[in-house]
């Protein structure tokens, strides 16, 4: 169904949910989604692959395989990160008291679909 | 009861945990208690640290403030950190069919008794 209705339809299963995106590991969106444009997805899909490729590089160096998921809580939000295909990863933005359980699950079980688009 | 103590009893509390560890942003290591030596602490804090300045640095050119908690899980582990005091982080990790809801739980819970260490 196209990575614009998948992310969208992620974002209204998610109570707290901001904004999804498939960004791919060099910063750049290829699609995003959030419902009240207070997200500038451009920067934070920029910012949030420079954190993932990181933590890719650290993980990879202690040989405890590729990362599956990353998430990261600060006071303001709740990131989580899931890889979707070589190169690409998800991204899944919650206000900080975002259902993070729900969001794990909803963007795990969108994973498949979201593949199948590459 | 000083950090060993509270590391060894976090271990103890979370089914699956390998080790746990309080670690300097610097990469290095204040603290760990690791119940089989199976892992290698050293090695393990200094590139958990690069990820966790790599995400740190990311949510604050984000604004999206400091960093809480960050989880990050791989085929073979499930990793959990959060700041303990300015400078350093407490480190748990599981195995990946460790419990990630009580690892949370119980690092959240040690850390004000961590805290009062520095």
């Amino acid at each position: 169904m196209g990575f614009l209705e998948s992310l969208r339809r992620m974002v209204e299963a998610v109570p707290g949910a901001m904004a999804a995106a498939v960004v791919g590991t060099d910063g750049l969106v290829v699609e995003g989604y959030t419902p009240h444009g207070s997200v500038d997805l451009q920067v934070h899909g920029a910012e949030m692959a420079t954190a993932m490729n990181a933590v890719s590089k650290a993980m990879e160096a202690l040989q405890q395989g590729e990362v599956e998921e990353l998430t990261v809580r600060t006071g303001q939000a709740l990131a989580i990160l899931r890889p979707v295909a070589a190169g690409y990863f998800t991204l899944l933005l919650l206000h900080p008291d975002g259902n993070l359980g729900k969001g794990r699950f909803v963007l795990r079980r969108a994973t498949p679909e979201l593949s199948k688009e590459f």
